[in-house]
């Protein structure tokens, strides 16, 4: 039986964990679950933010829920470099993956573009790149002050998160990937990329594919979002397009996410894109999909296909049947969503 | 009186330069300009991308204007690095200058958005960054292969465009500056960033500030495009959203751009977002309003702030007479803002 480590961080992440627990506990019975406390309030008690032993004990499970950490009262940098990044390289969590759906029952901000017509993911590069914390500083608060920032990218990094977006779009309808880099100017990089992406394009001959750079890729997403079945791209590129992809689709309050290590050689985690929105916490207000629809994305990558689709399908119900603005109870959508996923 | 160098380019290009060109001489009678054959055709014809000798024979103007340069035939990479990047570096033009506006009469893309609500402009690094060509690749095509691309920033560099960008926000109404970058993971240049604006804004005590991760930024662009005035902001990111800025103001067919100098120790660039467009070229059809409105960021930058708001005034009433999808002609369009503007 699947053992879960719950990390449910601050404001409202444990109280949405809570519910996407529930959910999980409704279509896995017997799931075994940990809460760990990490965090901004862990870091104010002890200065901790991602003990070893903590990490150790995390390598032992199957799988990472995690709610929301941060707070305006850390550094920034601290919880991000210290907990988040540090969990996706010590992982390996090299597919941070990002599906976005304008689903029916919601209205995006694009007045043309309907409920149903966005449903792509994005499978962005999580261990490598501009991430891998390369580069530095000198003469640092002087006039000749310089300061660098390196992207580093293997071939082997490179390929087999390439190889991860060809088999997810092998498994959807569309069956096309998008590669997203900038190879006009970052000749180096970019050709890498490019001709990887031609390399293993040779291994999935029934995948249709295209090319865009960036700049053209975060302007499509707003002007011709439909268009995208699977996006892979590098791990900066997907941090921003991922925040575009959330906000045509109505916000990250409903986005979900994975950072997951497909070989399962190490746990993968999972997290709602939304942070700690700490004006609302502790109210039972927040609405908790975004975190049930990260454990949909739990369950299907420990196997429960089965399971991970009745939880979306119910997520599909829940937002299909709410009036748009109207109050909503935490744990009431969570029992919900539990009774419908049963 | 002021000498203009004219690369009209390929595709529409030369067709939207003519009206901006025309445009210019209404408001500006006995200014010179003298055209120069660069682009894809000339590419083709004789291998020359950007020869020094033409480089320097730029050099003697005030302002170069630019239509398109590229077409489908060209491998990606030679025109951008070779001419339009090479021109930004080899003249000095650091800041990157970028108008977003959606205009009374035309219609973007966000249903709660309505004309005149977005007015902001992106000052975006232009020398620097990742865009300096920094990087390698070792092991070529073989399982070993790395590619590595290097951000190169200087306190140099970065205050010189954080100053330029307070000294915009200070003649704008609203006096904000907003600062983009990812100071959260790329804390060694993004603290050069931070450090650079905190330091600057000392000096430009009537002017507000704030700060946003380039991925938020993506997303408010989107969700909120209202509350920015001048954003600033390196060079990729620069790039990345100025094509959101456009997207959300209904498409790069109406948007300007400038690559300035602000000194005139070289010539700026003025250019249109769109590029050559070759399906719609040489039948007259191409709406010429975006390389207007650069000749409208040339004028201003050569000191005819009278001028270029005219030329501005003619445009906003040429829009805001428009029937949205109606056919035009391009030399009518020239016409009449050549008219209204004089
Ligand atoms: C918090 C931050 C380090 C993180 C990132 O940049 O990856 C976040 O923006 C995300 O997208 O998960
Ligand atoms: C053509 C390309 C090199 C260029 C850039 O990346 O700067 C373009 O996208 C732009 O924004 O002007």
């Amino acid at each position: 039986m699947a053992r879960i480590a719950v990390v449910g961080g601050d404001g409202i992440g444990p109280e949405v964990t809570g519910q996407a627990v529930k959910v999980i506990q409704a279509v896995l019975p017997g799931v075994e679950t940990v809460d760990y406390d990490l965090g901004a309030a862990r870091y104010h008690r002890t200065g901790e933010v991602f003990p070893d032993s903590v990490r150790d004990e995390l390598a032992g499970f199957d799988a990472v829920l995690l709610g929301a950490v941060g707070d305006p009262s850390v550094p920034p940098g601290v919880l991000e470099r210290g907990l988040l990044l540090k969990m996706r390289f010590d992982f390996d969590q090299y597919v941070n993956l990002r599906p976005s759906k304008l689903w029916p029952g919601t209205a995006g901000p694009l007045g043309a573009v309907k409920p149903g017509e966005i449903d792509f993911v994005v499978v962005r590069e999580g261990t490598e790149g501009l991430y891998a914390g390369a580069g530095g500083v000198l003469h640092r608060n002087t006039p000749a002050e310089i300061a660098t920032e390196e992207s580093l990218n293997t071939r082997f990094g490179v390929e087999r998160v390439i190889r991860d977006a060809f088999a997810r779009a092998q498994r959807r309808e569309r069956r096309k990937v998008t590669l997203v880099h900038k190879t006009n100017v970052l000749t180096h990089a970019g050709g890498l990329w490019a001709r990887t992406f031609e390399a293993v394009k040779a291994d999935f001959p029934d995948v249709t594919t295209e090319y865009q750079h960036v700049d053209a890729a975060a302007m499509f997403m707003v002007t011709a979002p439909s268009r995208y079945d699977v996006v892979v791209t590098d791990n900066l590129f997907g941090d921003i397009l991922t925040d575009i992809a959330a906000a045509v689709t109505g916000g990250i309050g409903l986005a979900a996410s994975g950072c997951i290590n497909p070989e399962r050689r190490f746990p993968s985690m999972f997290e709602p894109v939304h942070g700690s929105a700490p004006d609302i916490a502790g109210k039972g207000v927040a609405d908790p999909v975004a975190a049930v629809l990260s454990a949909s994305l739990l369950l299907d990558h420990l196997g429960h296909a089965d399971e991970a689709a009745r939880v979306t399908q119910a997520v599909a119900s829940e937002l299909a049947a709410r009036t748009p603005g109207a109050p909503l109870r935490t744990a009431d959508v969570g029992d919900r969503l539990a009774a419908a996923a049963s």
